[in-house]
């Protein structure tokens, strides 16, 4: 949809492009796990039919708790392939605006057996409201078994995901404390940012950098050059799991970052 | 999905219910020309497939300028029929929270005719950044040919509306100063929200009433009485087009209101 795909740049990336970031399945996993509606397409009559919908994970499986009422639940009584797309509310960047399809068809759980129990438990601590409606007897629980997987990040990421690779991912386990370390790095560690870009980009002549993005492998900057603004990816030496092991990787990154501009 | 449809209160509303509100036709049309975007779902060999798409309305019409690289093109090429559901982001109430799915069929629109130079015109003033990509030999305008409209709001409220009704119907004009009209009351015309539903609603024992909503034809409120929270719509006399016919009407109603209650 940009400009960068009909008109590739002609310079190289600020960082080698192999620099380790999560995997299209991981960065699936992690947005699904982060969100809570999305929007269901079923058949009508062979027709596709756009729905809102709850859901909430179990692992790598979706799961629904929908009245027999619902338009797409008599879609899914009639013929149960289906897509859920799942968009991204919640970005630092809004380049970065991500989405995901996961695309299969749906199952309707037995009422009372393990897979039906342990669902509506899942669902209803994801949505404490449909406490009130769990036990209609209209309301069924549904699981969406995976066919494949629709993945479109920001930055022109894109692909199509496996069913095996997005349910052997894990979500990121930053993913909740991503905002506030970003924020904190931006207001007080902005010297540190601009000592990444020097060090660790080919941008040696980097003005400002901001950080974007982190996760579990590393962190994403925008630099700022005299050619004007550029992506640029920074790995952590090992990957990390909270936001404390990142203060102490961000800190040895420093520490190596100024040893190397000494 | 709420407890209200399973458990119907056998007291009566605190408003008469026909009380003049807009159409389920006007509420859709309304929210549609708020947003600009949605999820549309194609046809991908037959089964379905949900994506995120930008949308700009022409009057009734839906309009996408979309690349023949997307996912989704591919699937129109394919087959043309499509729903569009479009959910509202901005609320004053989250349990008003409405959306609305467009069901009908895609038509590639032809390149340089009146349709698709008005359609171009239309969606890049709606977005401004696909002024970069408009005249990509691989961009083409599509317009939606509507078939029939899924309604749902707030409050129980849904409904199927047909194709005619969408069109005809017009998004309310005071949709963009709503927000700005509802703070005010709230904010500093607490009394006269109160006086409202003590004159003109069966809840003369409110103890405080914000506003929720307004539109062309009236407002709603929510009024707390010593039984809980109720909901109650209010009529203006006669419709209103602009913020300043708005808060002529809120006054002569308080006029009413305290010439009631004397």
């Amino acid at each position: 949809m940009s400009k960068r795909q009909h008109e590739p740049s002609k310079e190289p990336p600020l960082t080698d492009p192999s620099t380790r970031q999560p995997t299209h399945g991981e960065r699936a996993r992690t947005l699904v796990a982060a969100e809570a509606t999305g929007t269901l397409a079923t058949l009508k009559d062979g027709h596709p039919y756009a729905s809102l919908v709850a859901f909430a994970m179990a692992g790598p499986k979706a799961v629904f708790l929908i009245s027999e009422m619902a338009a797409h639940t008599k879609n899914l009584r009639a013929d149960t392939r289906v897509s859920l797309l799942v968009a991204e509310k919640v970005v630092v960047d809004p380049l970065a605006h991500g989405r995901v399809t996961l695309v299969g068809e749906c199952r309707v759980l037995e009422r009372g057996s393990d897979e039906d129990r342990a669902a509506r438990e899942g669902f209803v601590a994801r949505h404490p409201g449909a406490q009130v409606y769990v036990d209609f007897k209209d309301f069924h629980c549904w699981t969406l078994d995976l066919r494949e997987v629709r993945y479109i990040g920001g930055f022109g990421r894109m692909s199509w995901v496996g069913a095996e690779a997005f349910e052997a991912a894990e979500p990121d386990p930053l993913a909740p404390s991503a905002a506030g370390i970003i924020d904190h790095m931006n207001a007080d560690h902005a010297d540190a940012n601009l000592a990444y870009a020097h060090a660790f980009t080919r941008a040696t002549d980097a003005t400002a950098a901001r950080m974007t993005a982190v996760d579990r492998y590393g962190f994403d900057l925008m630099v700022d050059t005299p050619a004007g603004s550029k992506p640029a990816r920074i790995a952590f030496d090992e990957p990390v799991a909270t936001p404390e092991q990142v203060r102490k990787s961000v800190v040895a990154l420093l520490k190596e970052a100024r040893a190397k501009l000494a």
